[in-house]
């Protein structure tokens, strides 16, 4: 193993290691959309919102016949009727009159603009003054103003926001066809982790921390986690179960066991299991370089750390990625950030990627060091900065982009 | 009513407008916790992880034994034996012994460091040469390193995150105390809403797009999303809907009515609920000043503008918080958020909060305008800034802060 032994930079392997699969195309209603991945762009079948509207209380008139109104000189014009809501206009607007509309009714035949109720006053019963001139398109949408026929009206690759959902229901589109939710199968290694629900530790056993918190991180990147339980450090066990793995999953993740042995082991199990294979046997960066990348018949396979800190921030990094892509998701959905002064030097070595956990209190973020054995670290952590390869350190003082954890 | 008019600004309503409502507590399992709110802090019931580890491959020593050790001038030490990954020591390190320990294992009676395999070499079998001085501590992490018995494991009112919840497994907390997700009644109004399955739209009738929006916005927030349907403009049946949303639920929202004439019907079906009844008839606020607040016996009504689009932005400001507020939550997550210049000048008058969506191309942020009935206008944008009451106007070029959606 240890002759092939490569080591890859994070955005080295953020770009070069794209394995080819997708989810297939599913089909779900609007109450399950929320979030997930359009497959195709969705087009409009029909103009939105499908006839002209009001979008004020008041007249509809001919915007001609207001030309030059002022409060002084206002123009006078005939009531000739009034548009319900949700009802067909039964009435024209001719030359010198105005109808009668809600904010959201339709346009009668005839007008070309809007007067707000606030712009005019009755003068005689039946007759209103108009105080100010409309101009055509004043206080109105037009049919096809919201989307036309045939326009998008959501783009593939992007996770569907509230509003999106909004315009698909305003335009009768109430079934998406979206990438299904990768399933992601979770596998813990290691003779001395136990499950979390084992009630009294033996002395060296650890209870499994990381795969209810990867499980956690596949939920928010769109994907389905599937934990496999507890292989121990038995190549044939581990071989067995990822071979299973990979057969039924669109990515897998092992946590690779934290003593070097136990991750050699693992990547030879893992070099065995198919084509193209191993990406790299390590990550440049820290905490998290014994991260293992490989790629089995178009299926991501990530091997983490043993160490559940070390686990999280690299999944977070590398894993989160794969698992949008395999999912269809071209288009990240943002991460909340905040800027900060650091309070103190931050010494970091050329040519790695440091992960510094931080709290942040009005503008200042304090980095939390410790060893990357405790999770406490991050827990107590407010979120992260990443100090990049080419920096060989950060002053006190120097402001830097802090990803708030949610 | 209209002699009772009480307009609000958005920050009075958020300081101000805070209904007694909270939901239930509930118990869930890990798997189901990531995002819910715990009711209490979680402690922890031992110490963690429980025992001295090792967090380095190498030799458990007494730091005492190696101290002035050099590469000219090594420590020799006798290797005394080894301990298993996940098994209790079986041997002891006495004054010059070493034992062997991997990453992770319980530190053996008697050490008091670890010295990382790369800092010795094998002077003869059974015999290392330890090449640099260690300190007490060095290599490994102390029995309640990690957690002391009866610390805080995570806090009330915070969501969980995915290192909260590996937190709680390595500490064999499989279950918590959470608030349940506040149900949160979707109320729509008007005549001319129909359901978005509508196929064909007869002159003047719209679909519900607001109600498919604001439910993924209750579920961003941790709430239940309970769409009740459209109720036609007709006070008696609208408050038979609202008296049973307010008995069943832990916030009722409604879509007001897009015309002044259905606001004030629905404002005097929403005072007519119960007490203590109405907190204000508007907020200062563009898109959405016609939001009405409620406070029934402690649930949240909310009312919102009729068209979809100022609906979506006053639930965002105003609803989204209530929601969080009655499941307990007390530490609001932190929304994505970009710095960007503008390009050109944005007026808005003083006196109210304006919010301007906006799309952000390479630190750019060009605001999108358009009729507040235009759902288009948010489907286009990638975030919004808001325009504070006190300012009466950015100028192009003008750093902003743009909430991104996501």
């Amino acid at each position: 193993m240890r002759e092939f032994f490569a080591v890859r930079t994070v955005p080295e392997a953020l770009s070069g290691f794209r394995p080819a699969r997708r989810t297939v195309v599913e089909v779900v209603g609007l109450d399950a959309a929320f979030g997930r991945v359009p497959s195709a762009p969705v087009p409009a079948r029909e103009d939105l919102p499908g006839f002209a509207r009001a979008t004020v209380d008041g007249y509809a008139v001919r915007a001609a016949d207001t030309y030059g109104a002022s409060e002084g000189l206002p123009s006078y014009l005939d009531v000739a009727g009034a548009v319900r809501m949700g009802a067909a206009p039964d009435v024209e607007v001719v030359a010198g009159a105005a109808v009668t509309v809600p904010t959201g009714a339709v346009l009668p035949p005839g007008a070309d603009a809007v007067v707000m109720v606030e712009h005019t006053q009755e003068a005689l019963p039946g007759t209103i003054e108009v105080l100010r001139p409309a101009a055509p398109g004043d206080g109105l949408v037009r049919a096809d103003e919201d989307a036309a026929a045939g326009s998008e009206l959501a783009p593939a690759g992007r996770p569907l926001r509230a509003q999106d959902l909004g315009m698909l229901a305003a335009a009768g589109v109430t079934t998406v066809a979206v990438h299904a939710r990768p399933r992601v199968a979770i596998v813990s290694t290691g003779d001395e982790v136990v499950p979390p629900e084992t009630a009294t530790l033996t002395a060296g056993q650890v209870r499994d921390a990381t795969a209810p918190a990867l499980a956690a991180l596949v939920a928010q990147a769109g994907g389905a986690p599937d934990p496999r339980g507890i292989v121990p450090d038995d190549p044939a066990a581990l071989a067995d179960v990822l071979r299973r793995a990979v057969a039924e999953s669109d990515v897998v993740v092992v946590s690779a066991g934290s003593s070097v042995g136990a991750r050699d082991e693992t990547a030879a199990v893992v070099a065995g299991l198919g084509e193209p294979g191993i990406y790299c046997h390590g990550l440049a960066i820290k905490p998290g370089k014994p991260t293992l990348l490989a790629d089995v018949g178009g299926v991501p396979v990530v091997g983490l750390p043993g160490n559940p800190r070390s686990a999280l921030v690299v999944f977070r990094l590398v894993g989160m990625p794969l698992v949008r892509l395999v999912g269809g998701c071209t288009v990240t959905p943002p991460e909340p950030t905040v800027r900060a002064r650091l309070d103190r030097d931050l010494p970091s070595a050329a040519g790695r990627l440091d992960v510094v956990q931080v709290t942040v209190r009005v503008g200042i973020a304090t980095p939390l060091f410790g060893s990357s054995a405790l999770l406490s670290v991050l827990t107590a952590a407010d979120g992260w900065i990443a100090v990049p390869e080419a920096d060989t350190g950060l002053a006190e003082g120097a402001e830097v982009e802090v990803t708030l954890y949610r």
